[in-house]
């Protein structure tokens, strides 16, 4: 048995407590800070990578709409920078950087703020964070690394497809919605292994499982930790409370509602088999413990007082010194007897476990 | 113990993560698509098999209410051109194909979206989703498969009764009231499995019990993940927001509810009943286990003492060599004395355990 | 230890799913069906038994409140014929025939239809159902059998007492709190038994207990499943939406209340205790086994060295053959050093155990 | 292990099911009837032992406010007479009476009604129940039994303090805050027992631990039935709904909810701990039934096979009939040989115990 | 196994249940009182240690924001002084003084009094409590000691940043989220401690891991004890009910929210694996014990027979008394047919193991 590596539960680095809100803290691990920025509008689309802070000025002003994706956290001056442009606050910046937010959704003045995460994968134990800030005109996105889920949304922008006639409200649900899909199928692989441990606990239970079965149930913990405040976060984007998310955009993020449903009630199902499958292991232990405990106590309980009769049988009283001294070991039937005398002890014993349901 | 085959408890095929909304991927298993359509009012009423979307609009045409059922979901374009029929959302659409929604019900402008799931059976083991389109004058109906308990609601048309002088509320609520009543012979079913294995555990206690109650508790989660958000569907409906039902079949949706919370009411019971069996049956492993042992260890501490004995009498020290060798062996009464003595030793062996309570 | 015949917790005999709304199904072990009807008011009342439809009628012109009172329901176009007197919704009148119906309240144009369930005796395993139809005029009671406890309300009208001066909301109360109160003495007969249950857990830990706890508990589930719907019921009720119920009745519905939210509460507090008497008798089992198994460790550990030896100062090596075979079996004080050398290893045994903490 | 004698939850005597509200059936121990009258304002008090019923009527006309205080139940006429005189419902006399009350708070025209419980002594299993009724210048109390912690509340009336400057609401927040705060003792004793009990269970586990946690959590148990209540009928009065808790002792009220908060909060902390010692018991019961079970297992596995071979070598095959009949037997270094092997087999058994790591 | 200690939860020393409210009783080790005035503006600030009250009253007059400091409370004369000074009420300085409440915020007419309490350290085990008054021009704080972990707080002041610039509700804010967030690394902590018993449950489970893992337990238990009320405060803040917190430090309230609900997620996450690893232990020991009961089983199950057959033939029946009494021992290949029987039986018997998967 390997010492499994388990995901760990981090409490992520912050700044020391106590100090000024708006700290920013790089995380030690963070990736290079680079951005790209897509502007578009129904009548076309531009897409731009390595840009700077005055590119997304420039942007702005060339296109009714303007996706700004920051790729990367290392640079924390970048990061405010481009923060300050689209007047996000301080708070909200702090958890850009420390990338151990739960999902959330927090209404601004000129914006709202939308943290989701992605299901782990492994170069990411936790899942890695994303920060939505969906404005009026604008969708400013941060993104711990490059690389994601995303990609078919991009390519749904560059084919000109309904993103284009929709504001950044749709955009930001496709966006959410990509993430939240992506967690089918790890789901999915957390079920098959858990049909599969299901079938071996039944079948041939062996000491590994218990370690595998808490293995999935701490994976769908951390799953539910991820998938329940994304429930929330949704739903509170669904009261409908937001000036930033349109009523038409309210229809899809509803069916985006319904998937976090779908996943939170598979979780907890899982949850419980995986649950009720440490019952079965442990009975099946226990059975398993009965039957040998069985077993030698039936054969031991045959065979002692057998041998019993064998040493008594093998003493040394000197028969010479005196007739009462084991005669029986001179009469003339004396071994036969004592062997069938031990076949009827043996054949009792049998008796007795027959009707104690033993055997 | 043969390995039982367990209903899997599937995440569904789906569209990629990052899809447009609306993506209708057929399900592998999906049966071929065929439409009937029932035209119906106060006057009479016509039932045709195998229609085109063109009779759809020519049955609308003809009848006050129009009733369209649609049977196996495999031919997606033809899905997908009813319900533009019919105004259904995209969204909605996706949800017919993908058969592994939770039951629930939502609000459109021209019509209520109502999923519902028919209990499992010995082909479909999540059990068959059945989607309801209610609107103003027309219920459109996707089953995934022909042949259902509905036929007992379609004769209930054909012989002219109340549904006829109802509107399509009316005949929405006959077949949700259909396949929520159809779920009562499964848990019937269930209920006396449990109180086979409540006897059976309760009187001779064996290993497979704990496999059967797992089971049996997996059926009742598999239950409880398909009444309780039927019961939510059903009480949003109750709730009456919705232009498309009728006062006057809130009456009936009420007793509807009644069923569900009777069905989910039932399904709590015996999945506490079946946890308190688990731990009857480990109870009684652990009973046994101490039965067992503490029979072994009577017998075996009669005669481990008894054994030493004849062991030690039956050494070979040299009685010539020395009278202190073993001069007991040349005793007149040695023999009798030493299984007097033995005796004694099992006499007080046993009325140690009696003083102990163990016999 | 016999079978124990638990109480079944049934699904009832009902229509098949997909029947029409209101079909009545008689239950197969129904009881013959009689009326009887009290006609009172502030200036007397009148008792008359074995009534026909046509009395009702003429008891309502004579007096100004009746109480109609059915009893057994295997005549279902009777019980449909005095319902329809009254104008009871043909889903009550399903309800009212299908005899397992949750306790409940619902609002009707003309009257509350209440459901009642009796605590089970051993007539009945799930409790006699009781339903009640409260108008401004009159209350219309159907139950399964003749001889309930409801005879003392019966005297208390026939006694003159407080029940005619007031309408039928105040005898319905009087009937709702003889049907609540009636689960006092058999909540106590439970607690006796758990509490016996509890000393010998204690005392003298024995297998049978377990299922014994068993038994309380999943009568404690029934209670509770009869006693929750029936706080709600009364809450119902209290939360006075109900025209039919007088502000004065109130007063003492949340008197019944309170005795619902007592049951509720020693229910609740009988469990947890049931549930911590089977962790008590898994860990008296397991000290027991440890006790025995500690005691055959001490006992054969002991012995086995010893015997060993004496099977070795057993064996048959020639010790003419050789100087080197055995020569201790010659020795002068060959016996009692090997019986001192014994004594010394068992010594040391029991000591190690003491050092152990096992003796 | 005596047997203990836990407190019984008792249901308490009431009148039969069916009997008439407000019908009083003294408790068969129920302590004599005196009555107390206090008379007070800003001027100064009286205080008037033995009272009767007129005297009240004199009491109230000469002060501005008084307070009733009647201790023992057992005469039901005058406690009905008493109730009178100040409006008190029938039912909220039978609560008076039936000293099983959960705590609550009932509101009337003319008063009140507040049932308070004191924390379980040595003479009284259950508690003694507190039946408060504050008026716009009366309280009216009934206590089970003479002698309270109520004593120091008289003195503080006594001693011309806060109390005599404020109105009934004011004292009956001095009774229920001196009631709520005799718990915390009672608590703090619990919470000593459970932490020896921790101690212990940690230290040296042994059978009578697991009764006395199942004692602990009885007591926990019967703890929150009183407080869990007693904190809902705070909050009631908080609510501020009732004409006679004025808003200045609203806040001192708010205070006792909080007292009642921190209890609640200790109760449910102290019966975590108390569980998850029991799973520390058990699995230090399972570590030592291991531990023992090994021992024995390495003490039977190394001598079982010496002692084969010793009684090998002592069977009594006729060396002289045949060469082949044990010839080792007479080896010149056969014994030696035979120790010399024995002693091999034992260090090869204790070495593949170490290989198991179970040395 | 060394006792360990545990942080006891403890009820807090208080006036006698009964004694009139504002009763200031100082806890036995409670420290010496010094106060410790900040005079703080948009123009500057003054700090001003070791006060007295008039001094109090010369800083409110000379600038517009006040932070009173007061540590140590053994003086409750002086405590009640200053709190006198800012109008507080006498159950406010009963709370101050008795330092276990659980954190909570409560409005009155000039102030709103909030409760902190930080996280335990070596030599407070419960943690500091911190009382907050803030009033609109002043903030007045309570602490049990000297030193804490607002120095950093006071030096954001000193630095002339953004505190001064805001009212006191921002610095009160400030010391909240310091103390809030002075948790993260107890938890932190607490997380390796938990993941490396992890590792060891799964890699070598020991007997002492348990009682690490009830005390990890325990730990988080008094964790959620403070932080979910802390939870529930900051939530009260928030719900904007208070004059005296203004719109733009709700904003920053909200991270503190965050903050809370994000350590609750992790404690009950932690709870929830600590449950489990308890599981994984016990079915390990189980796995164990069988392991080792199998190997005495297979051991003890092959060499009983085969002692009883060299005891049997270790008899001394004699053999010159009659030809029956054990011929075999003269035959001429008797030793070798009996060990090559012997060595059959063992291997049947190894045989029998394996087909029932023993070995």
């Amino acid at each position: 048995m390997k010492r499994q590596r388990h995901r760990r539960i981090a409490v992520g680095r912050r700044a020391p407590a106590g100090a000024p809100p708006g700290t920013l803290v790089a995380q030690p691990d963070a990736d290079q800070t680079s951005i790209e920025i897509f502007g578009y509008g129904p009548k076309g689309h531009e897409r731009k990578s390595r840009c700077t802070a005055s590119d997304i000025t420039a942007a702005r002003a060339a296109w009714p709409m303007v996706w700004v994706d920051v790729r990367g956290l290392a640079d924390t001056a970048l990061v405010r920078q481009v923060g300050n442009l689209f007047g996000v606050h301080e708070l909200s910046l702090e958890d850009v950087i420390n990338v151990h937010q739960r999902p959330k959704a927090e209404d601004f003045e000129t914006h709202v703020f939308i943290v989701l995460r992605l299901p782990p994968d492994s170069s990411d134990a936790a899942g890695e964070q994303v920060s939505l800030f969906v404005g009026k005109d604008f969708l400013l996105t941060f993104q711990e690394r490059e690389g994601d889920c995303f990609d078919q949304v991009r390519s749904r922008i560059t084919s000109g497809a309904g993103i284009i006639h929709n504001g950044p409200d749709y955009l930001a649900y496709a966006l959410i919605d990509a993430c939240i899909d992506s967690y089918f199928p790890h789901l999915e692989a957390l079920g098959e292994r858990l049909e599969f441990l299901e079938g071996e606990v039944m079948l041939s239970p062996s000491p590994g499982q218990v370690s595998e079965l808490h293995a999935v149930k701490r994976e769908l913990l951390l799953m539910r930790r991820a998938i329940w405040p994304a429930r929330e976060m949704v739903n509170a984007l669904l009261r409908g409370e937001s000036r930033f998310i349109g009523k038409k955009t309210l229809v899809f993020l509803r069916d985006v509602y319904d998937h976090t449903i779908q996943l939170m009630d598979i979780v907890e199902t899982y949850r419980e088999i995986a649950s009720g499958l440490v019952d079965v292991y442990l009975s099946s232990q226990s059975t398993r413990l009965n039957e040998v405990m069985k077993f030698l106590t039936i054969i031991a309980t045959i065979f002692i007082p057998l041998s019993f009769l064998a040493s008594l049988w093998g003493m040394n009283f000197d028969r010479e010194a005196s007739p009462f001294n084991m005669p029986e070991l001179g009469w003339h039937f004396g071994y036969p007897l004592a062997l069938v005398f031990m076949g009827g002890v043996a054949v009792a014993m049998i008796a007795y476990f027959r009707l104690k349901k033993w055997l």
